[in-house]
């Protein structure tokens, strides 16, 4: 497995939420078709890592992981095939890539592998500066997505989804005191965490929590933070740091209010073979964040779509 | 091949290099024995990233990477055996790892390939407030150790080298116009880098360019420069940001001469699977880096140790 | 009116808030007498910025502020003796500065106006590499005393006080609804502000709200953050904008309980001869602190000394 | 005396200038006349801070300060009739400001000193999103006018004249072993300079050495370096730290030739009421900028209009 490829989202305002990604947060249009418009950031090497589509509800469409070659596909395939958990089984692809593989968690996530990927080629004046880049540099905060954080009433089952189906590390957990998992970090490279499960605790199903870019700098955050606050964006919580993950964060709702996060993890890679998953306990997160911000509330409700809808 | 582990770099003014690593650039002392100090930076997990060794000369004494798996160990060791180029075969480690494997490039420069290896357990006030840091947050720069540069008379025989013994991609290279390489970037893992060979222009044999740590930010590199200035250290050039890689950089060299980096990559990582290495012409090369500065004399001709001695 | 020149913070827990001041927050001492500690920052040229005092209580001892002139102190002098506030008259001086005056404001707060100062030479390590500035730079985030930060019960009646003695303009205010001021922010320069004054909630008598230094860039307050936490101090708050004077702000407690901030004003000053104060309304208030985060109970509420003590 | 309010540029290249400093740098416009457009930084509370003017050569047309108050004009127009100096007298204004009074130093540079101005008023996306800044957010790195250079073939005349006809502080100077003034930087409030003065090397007259917004953090002149070299503008020096006054800097040339900076000093201010200018002589200035960079041979010979023309 090779990288969380891209996400789609879907908005039941669309135009609203092109307008944001586009001219607020920062990322570029490759393209769009009948019901999407394939978005990226300017050093993505993909023609899309966000897929944002018209729909009557907000929330995750699909997750999309690129695999690292095609008999790696095949090998994963098989062990999908094999695990018993929903299998849509193979689709032709869309504007950003070719033919991929579908399959569902327990919870109602539908996940995308392929190999097949339509490469962004910059021209005009989209061509970076820098020929080991892969568009032009815009000023804009985010440079390549980093991860996405899912809902599911059993965190448990489904970090047993993610070993079994995309042969994910576990870089982090939240141990709950009554022997659930509270939450759970998922990676498939060296990134510290390319996808997050935490407990849904507002009975709904199949939902997000939030998309995260990832900045070069802290610095890229904090000016972020202005341009949303002379934009009208609602900024839920942050700039803080998180203590699970050591993330330094920034947590807005786009127009159609699905949770989107600007991030940055510094220097930090988990580059050690056998990493030991890092264990918080409920006492642990009594702290607060890593500088004592206590987690607002609509943290642990809010998700998308909204529940009742 | 799990990630680059320690580099041990060879001092002819000891106590003054140690005095530099540890009050000035900011890592912390693990141990010592009889030659060397054991160094590392505050989130490493291993015991030592740098081994300062006290010699006659400066320089490096030797590589080393920690693999994936025993599995890994064995299989890299057979292909090195094979290989032709020269082995020194099995050492029994040292303070900061275990039995590791002992080989040669073409160039005299000793690589080692290690396993089992010693894990910092922090204590006292160095226990970080944490659990997902190794260990107390000191507020230096380096964060990791990143990279170093090898010099070799012919990249091109280097680069055959490292992918041969160490299973490395070429993720960056300079092509010079008489088809020789300038320059080649390795990385085993996702980092965009974790060594890089340039060309020895100074008949020198075996001779370190540079040994790198990663800071969080940008600006730690800015905070570095000021400390450096007012500690006395030799600045070489930078802060700037590398063309190649696109790194912010900044050079200095430690007491004994041996060139020294601070680097930061924001967020760029190599996660595209089949990623075709960026090509470097010397025309490109001719616009100096990346926001313009021409690149500094010494940094042709300075490696260590010098040559003639 | 030249500047702000120094605090008198008093302290029940001296050995641990000196430890605090200059191991963690990152002062200088330059020297001690039977009571108290003379702290300063890098780049201060007096030999006093922080008076740090054992005492039985915490909160403010005096507060002094350096005149632009002996005229200016002979002008001062007389504007206060006339305005009818108590005055405490002349005092010879301690180690860090000559005769001052004393006066007080109707709450309790004692203020002194000096011109002899003694300035800061610094030897030996603490020689600058830059001539230009104070001392040797140690990579602490304090640069320069920025601001502190008073209670009283009728900010109305606080802000005729500094008009009339110290010369104070006014840049910003926050008007209740009830009509009452509930906050004043004065400078005699063109910093933005060097005191604020918010109405007292607690019942207290001549509290102090927090004291701050300056820092270079907002980097540096993040990092500092990060020492905060490592090193156990308490942090209330931040780091986070405010949306008065859109200052970046961290606000901790040191040791005893005083509340001690680090700020960073970017590249704002006043400039403007015709600044007209800006008034917040309580409407404005409720949107939060610039980036919405909610302002903490314990900033309305904790003070020094703590109220009953 | 308030502060610098605002310089006039002429350019030979006037669209490509004026899409430079709107599109590029990060200027608003504020409007146009039939000869010049003006320009003004977001947090500018003055209609026009950088007059861009259609010419047949490059330059400084004027310089502007903003007086204190009507009665501080009047003071300084009898100092300057008094001085001997040249005499333009009283214009209208322009869009920018009103009625002015104009005279010139001894080496062809025009100066106008004015009380009457015309006040920003952001109406519609312009307006701030909080009401203690000037205009709207974008994220640009220029939130002011900092100070511009001048050229003159005696320093040390042109202070007479400053202090003379502005009553500037000087707080820095570069003294030569030949005697001479070979820099000399001054300022009129707690700025550290608002105007420098270096030494004409190239035998022009009247010529300007570049002009300077101030950014916020230094993080935004790393990032702007990125954007001008996107967008293929050169990039003569820097990122850097200057060891005069430490600003940290860039400096970039427009379409037309003239250079343009963009400077963060940090929280550095003079405050000192008594502060004696910091002499840098040539044996200082052979260390090069702070960090060792070696100043650029064309930013000894190149300033505008270029000589012969």
């Amino acid at each position: 497995m090779a990288h969380l490829g891209h996400v789609e989202m879907l908005t039941d305002k669309f135009e609203e939420s092109l307008d944001f990604f586009t001219r607020v947060y920062g990322l570029k249009l490759s393209g769009r078709d009948d019901t999407s418009a394939y978005l990226r950031a300017w050093d993505e090497y993909e023609f899309c890592s966000l897929k944002l589509t018209r729909s009557h509800r907000t929330g995750v469409g699909h997750v999309a992981y690129r695999v690292s070659s095609p008999q790696a596909l095949e090998r994963r395939v098989k062990a999908i095939e094999a695990s018993g958990y929903t299998v849509h089984g193979w689709i032709d692809g869309d504007l950003g890539h070719g033919r991929a593989f579908r399959f569902e968690d327990p919870f109602g996530h539908v996940f995308e592998l392929y190999w097949d990927t339509v490469k962004y080629r910059p021209g005009g004046a989209d061509v970076p500066a820098l020929k080991n880049t892969a568009s032009a540099f815009t000023g804009a905060a985010p440079r390549r997505i980093d991860h996405l954080n899912l809902l599911s009433s059993d965190v448990t089952e489904f970090r047993r989804f993610m070993e079994t189906c995309l042969g994910s590390r576990v870089t982090e957990i939240i141990q709950l005191d009554n022997g659930r998992l509270g939450g759970c970090w998922f990676t498939v490279n060296n990134k510290t965490y390319d996808l997050a499960c935490t407990e849904e605790h507002g009975g709904g199903v199949g939902r997000l929590h939030h998309v995260t870019y990832a900045t070069d700098q802290r610095e890229d955050i904090l000016r972020a933070a202005d341009i949303f606050l002379q934009n009208g964006v609602h900024i839920e919580t942050g700039p803080h740091k998180h203590a699970v993950q050591g993330t330094f964060f920034l947590y807005v709702w786009e127009p159609a209010g699905n949770r989107v996060e600007l991030a940055n993890a510094g220097a930090r890679l988990i580059l050690q073979p056998d990493w030991e998953p890092v264990v918080w306990t409920e006492a642990d997160r009594r702290k607060g964040q890593a500088w004592g911000l206590k987690t607002i509330e609509s943290f642990h409700t809010h998700g998308t779509p909204p529940v009742g809808e």
